[in-house]
């Protein structure tokens, strides 16, 4: 078997066999195929398609090419989720530890900020001492004595999803619908999952910018999972405007607390209960979505799955007392609210330009290598369909240098829009 | 600019500028773009294709990546020729010293055989002693004392398309019409010419296997060309059968010297005549196409083509004696004549089935770095239409391995085809 002619067969439309992917695979993973030669299948790929057998193929090959961790003697059913990617997504935070106050137990690993989008580790890591890079070993443990673990992504594993991923991210690749599938799913597998619930960002603000794609890679997903023997259940949520108020790292980990606490944004919390309820569901925990709902209402309320959210960030080396006094986080030196201009009621909230402009105040990263500033960002009060006053407070933004201030001020603002009529709220999910 | 945005754009069909172009092929000279980047870009192209304006710009930015070359000093005007390749193609061994004969000094620079297809260094360097690495200088002063010089691609000559060309050999990217028309216009470009004759192989045994696709990549350098202030004018030739008899090195040199003594096969005399005139016409040494018809015979009849051959011989440090007595050239150890089987008209000899052979028996390469014997090879003793009784010599192997001869032997006799009545001949040219 040569590298060329499956490049060839693939630029030509065909199908690949399974042994043809596993080839492929295994030469990524051994450095036998070169990047140039993965670079052109990629974009062969990407211009011509894969069937869902062919993608199902590519995320199990993926999936072995390195570790692969089975949970079964911690957890009956292994549940993780996966988000693919939005401003103000702060959903893990409160989901995980939520989840494992009900009594199912989860071990995630997830990843950092990508482009305008946010990334939890970056998130988790506002708070002073918390450790992102635990050993398997210690993953296991933790999950075994406490039944919640949320960390970095382990280099061990599907370590020939992370060599394809960092080729197309330079090759123009990423927007692959059968890539991106496999790329999420082969994680999972990997880490042991039996059961994910995804939850597929779409709008402006998200990978997925309209409803149709956001539907097919949530189609691809849940017959992957039905392929490789996985239980998948899919979301498809709204990315128009942030979730929730707060963009940026400790602005976000705040707000996660407040929810943690039963308050926090409506539309936050409804959107975590939600897929908290769909992992409860899937981890046999609850039968229904509404017993599931009640059951995380309660976590919420009695302080359950914020005492479970105390014990994650003790168990991972993370300062408790911020968590306890939330105040302690440093904050930026400049914090300036901006008024609305007018009277109306706000049309948009561009969801993209508010997370292009906490990149930008520092809180993401332009280049892999760039240090993160946990304390800036934005805290936008209203949303899509709220009235306002002129004069009001529309959004607070939390900066480090004046320039910067005034230049994220400025885009922000021009993110708002308002009308003079009034305007539906966005929908929370699509179906 | 950024090289993975311009991949991007091709990606989604866009068409790039010049710049844009430019950018890339700087890049790509200098190393700054990486093999992985030009990899998927270069599979973008193929599969989203190039404009005419696309194609020509990435043709000169290549031409004007190393040395551009300038014989105005030597010949009023420098032309060129090329072929796309084919099995049993020695023309330019006949045409370059037939033209220079007639008075039109030509230096050319070729390839070597590529795949199924033969190429004229090898050829040559059947001739003892026959350099081909000839630097820059040799190649003008030889130009300037005897017109007519016949060497290897300089480096230093669009090392771009060297680059590029490489990785697609790799990389499944070599059948593209734009990378192909803008591979050969960058070379002949950057050796200076000012008028090239293209011959379109078209065939089973070409690269372009129809017609169409040979139309498109004949138009498309006629469009560069005229874009580019050059003058191109394309033949399509057929390449379903082999041209002429001889196919391998050596064998390959001897039909050359017969048909520069005014014999050698019909067909292959007729296609040297029919380029070679062409030669004449766009260098404006004949007016018309019969009057460079009659040139080019006198000059086969006269022996002043031979006579240049044997210059260009001598000038390159070639062995005359074996030019000079043909029958001195070493021969393949192992020579059997294969008899048709039944009686009938020739319907197919397979082009493609030949060529494969004779690279099995070690006249090409299956690697870039074998070896090449230039004894062995085939000599075809009919051509389609042809009618052969059972028993009659229909052709001939040279081979230097017992087990290697049989199996070449029985490809070949498998590639002709006879069928019971009349067969027309193949077309030398298509239009």
């Amino acid at each position: 078997m040569r590298a060329v002619d499956i490049i060839i067969k693939k630029r030509d439309k065909g199908e690949l066999t399974r042994e043809e992917i596993r080839f492929f695979v295994n030469g990524l993973s051994t450095g036998r195929i070169p990047d140039y030669q993965a670079a052109a299948w990629a974009m062969a790929v990407l211009l011509n398609g894969m069937t869902a057998r062919e993608t199902t193929d590519l995320t199990l090959a993926m999936a072995q090419s390195g570790e692969v961790l089975d949970m079964s003697d911690v957890v009956k059913i292994a549940v993780d989720k996966h988000s693919t990617g939005g401003v103000g997504d702060k959903t893990t935070l409160v989901v995980l530890p939520a989840v494992a106050a009900c009594g199912l137990p989860v071990g995630k690993m997830s990843g950092r900020g990508l482009g305008f989008s946010g990334g939890t580790l970056d998130k988790m890591e506002s708070i002073p001492g918390y450790r992102v890079d635990l050993s398997i070993e210690e993953f296991e443990r933790q999950l075994k004595e406490i039944g919640v673990v949320l960390c970095g992504q382990s280099k061990n594993l599907a370590p020939a999803d992370g060599k394809l991923y960092s080729l197309r991210d330079v090759t123009g690749t990423v927007q692959s619908i059968p890539l991106i599938a496999s790329s999420v799913m082969s994680k999972k597998i990997a880490g042991g999952a039996h059961a994910v619930v995804l939850d597929v960002k779409v709008g402006n603000g998200a990978f997925m910018t309209n409803l149709n794609e956001a539907r097919e890679l949530a189609a691809l997903m849940v017959k992957i999972g039905e392929l490789a023997g996985r239980k998948v259940v899919t979301l498809l949520s709204d990315m128009n405007q942030p979730l929730g108020c707060a963009v940026g790292n400790a602005l976000e980990v705040r707000e996660a607390i407040d929810t943690l606490h039963g308050d926090g944004p409506a539309d936050f919390r409804e959107h975590c209960l939600h897929v908290a309820a769909h992992m409860l569901v899937v981890g046999e925990v609850a039968s229904t979505l509404e017993a599931g709902h009640a059951l995380v209402e309660r976590s919420l309320a009695d302080g359950s799955a914020f005492a479970k959210f105390q014990q994650l960030v003790q168990a991972q080396g993370g300062d408790v007392s911020y968590v306890d006094n939330p105040d302690t986080f440093p904050r930026a030196r400049l914090v300036q609210t901006v008024d609305a201009p007018r009277s109306g009621y706000v049309e948009r909230v561009q969801a993209k330009i508010v997370g292009e402009a906490s990149v930008a105040l520092g809180a993401g990263r332009a280049k892999k290598t760039d240090p993160v500033d946990h304390a800036v960002g934005f805290v936008i009060h209203h949303k899509v369909g709220d009235k306002v006053r002129a004069g009001e407070p529309l959004f607070t933004v939390h900066a480090n240098d004046q320039k910067k201030l005034e230049e994220a001020a400025a885009s922000v603002l021009a993110a708002h829009e308002l009308d003079d009529f009034p305007v539906p709220p966005m929908p929370l999910f699509y179906e």
